[in-house]
């Protein structure tokens, strides 16, 4: 019954998860859809941008020569031929003295190769027709936005395996593309255990919880970028708790179980991975919480058991699920990004293990802090809602104190 | 034509937008659904937790007195009168010398006041009868998660104006809110102008360009938790253009153009304005890019008139459009959050108006530094793509030099 198990440590564990990359497909969605969707191949410019030189400016388009000289006390009078916003073309090109009036964006006429200002102008009238004066003489090319000179096309210009932010909603609608290729997401199926789990919707019972886990770990996979799917929970008995996860197994691209991967009597997940033939890539991680994470793949699919204490299965599911969905997804960040930050709170007690602790990191005077999310006994769910990262402390023999450079683990971006 | 501006500060003109405040409705979802959202409500603890005193082991629940002198030479041998996992109780009060065999989560059955680790005890089998034997003396109130210990009953668990993350997901569930108050988001009308602009499904015309602003403002919305609604392209024509925005500002709660806002001969926006009777806040801001951005209120509504420049709308956007929608959904961060950074680039170019740069701040040794998201002309799609904040770069005659303490506005949280 008392199983003996060997704790790896996390970094193993983890490489072993990897091992399991595996990448899912493509599909193409409206680029009204696009947005947080991790891009699924290289995008690369339809056109240059600018398209056309055009005008930054409102003002007018001249020919340079003809300013040469100018000066408030001695204006160059040009004639205005035309008068063009965006989106519109001035078709004759330019003469000797003469401009067209150009509003910003507006594609520079031909023969003209420099704007002015409009403030640095002044117009006139004289016999029905309109002329500008120029007061100070214009350099070549000043004021033009030259075609391609901000993109080229063919140029790519977003790399696959980015998430689409807005600004990158702006370039794939520059360049045409009204639908879009994605990573297609990962569907991850949850089941519970634990006969002491009541649905949110019950009424509490004695020696029984409500089952947190479930919805907790849905809201983790949406905000990993894949669509959760939730099982219920198994029953208490083991042939047909093997049936459901068999059929699940069939049905979703992972699946993650809470609760039930301890060595307590009544933790059926072990039974359940021998009766499958699972391989067992670890049941046992030198951490805190969630030592009894337990990872095992069947032969097309992979099964997290996670634990059912809230925290450790929080945990289990960003050191060792998310990098999968990342993988899955194609991004370049896999798993959460960790940055270093100065512990602003003493944590005297050792522990052999490497721990794992909720964190709220926050910034002043341009440096990372980080300090505890609230309490951190390891059934608390409360600290949970605060956390923005996870503290890892390296397992030793000494504790932590304030003022010492730490990982943390950045949650939710 | 060319009329006269006055610029006003940026901190004036965001408290100008701010003063326009105003909160939206709350709506009940399922927990389901719940994440991302802003809690409505302050939330309530309807249990202790944990509801009642368990074992955050595997092991046995005991009587402590029982234990004294207990040591491996002379353990103490109880007799194990019931074996209960978690969601099970124990119905007997113990007496002397008995113990109940516990599994993590499971209620401590009345009479014991201590629980012994599962690997501190030997179990042994007497003429059909179980037997533990215990290794050494156990304090009263040992390995007991004590009722109400995390969260008492009646306690706020959660303030309103939060963000729904996983971990409040688990507390939502654990306190049995199958359906959950949320801010409603709000709807908002976006409507493009410029005649330069095609759809993002239509093939390049000669001094034309496809419209991003559009597609990318709807993105902000999204990302700001607004539900975006595009109303397509304003005609040239002034007074179908009056009818359609005041046909649009009866169905949504805010409204966005994009361009049209300039002195330029052909933008709508500032007669569009006179003719609804609108109050201008503000038609000019002492800001690089954006400028121009105009906010105009009517008697129910507010516009935000951004620049046709896909910095500038963007730049207009996050500053001006954000912070209200913060404050419809009742939110307690209002706007970007802004932090300190060390700016990791020269920027000799001094200039008189406050700038708002594209930056991409990025951790290293403890500290936060912000370099610019590629070249920054204000007709630069490419480097929105790349920013993950704002350089805020206050107006003046200097420039700013690599290792100054900077401003930064983060995007994207």
């Amino acid at each position: 019954m008392l199983n003996e198990r060997n704790p790896i440590p996390v970094k193993e564990a983890i490489a072993k998860v990897q091992a399991c990359y595996q990448t899912g497909q493509t599909e193409w969605v409206p680029v009204t859809e696009a947005a947080t969707r991790i891009l699924a191949m290289d995008i690369t410019a339809d056109h240059h941008v600018p398209p056309f030189d055009r005008s930054p400016y409102d003002g007018y388009a001249l020919r340079s020569d003809d300013t040469t000289g100018a000066s408030a006390e001695q204006p160059k009078k040009l004639e205005v031929v035309g008068h063009i916003g965006a989106g519109s073309v001035h078709s004759e090109p330019l003469t000797d003295h003469q401009a067209v009036r150009i509003m910003t964006g507006a594609a520079i006429p031909k023969g003209a190769d420099a704007v002015v200002m409009l403030e640095d102008t002044a117009a006139e009238e004289i016999e029905g027709r309109t002329y500008v004066n120029i007061m100070k003489p214009s350099a070549q090319q000043q004021n033009i936005s030259f075609k391609g000179e901000d993109v080229q096309k063919g140029e790519v210009i977003i790399k696959k395996g980015t998430e689409i932010n807005p600004g990158v909603i702006a370039l794939l609608a520059t360049f045409g593309y009204a639908s879009v290729p994605v990573a297609k997401k990962p569907v991850i199926g949850v089941i519970a255990t634990g006969s002491e789990l009541l649905e949110v919707s019950e009424p509490l019972e004695p020696g029984r919880i409500r089952n947190s886990n479930a919805y907790m770990i849905s809201a983790q996979l949406e905000r990993a970028g894949a669509i959760p799917r939730y099982y219920g929970q198994l029953a208490d008995d083991l042939a047909s708790s093997i049936e459901k996860i068999s059929a699940v197994l069939e049905e979703v691209d992972f699946l993650i179980t809470t609760g039930g991967v301890s060595v307590g009597d009544f933790d059926l997940l072990p039974e359940i991975y021998q009766a499958l033939e699972a391989d067992v890539l670890f049941n046992k991680v030198a951490m805190r919480p969630g030592s009894v994470t337990t990872v095992t793949t069947t032969a097309n699919n992979i099964l997290f058991g996670l634990s059912g204490n809230p925290s450790a299965c929080y945990v289990g599911f960003e050191l060792f699920t998310r990098p999968l969905i990342d993988h899955f997804l194609g991004k370049r960040q896999i798993g959460l990004p960790a940055v270093e930050a100065v512990l602003d709170v003493d944590i005297p007690k050792a522990n052999p293990f490497s721990r794992f602790m909720r964190g709220y990191y926050y910034f002043q005077d341009q440096t990372v802090f980080v300090q505890l999310a609230g309490k951190d006994k390891s059934n608390m769910v409360h600290s949970l809602a605060n956390a923005n990262c996870l503290i890892e402390l390296p397992g030793g023999t000494a504790g932590f104190n304030k003022g010492d450079r730490v990982l943390i683990h950045r949650l939710g971006e």
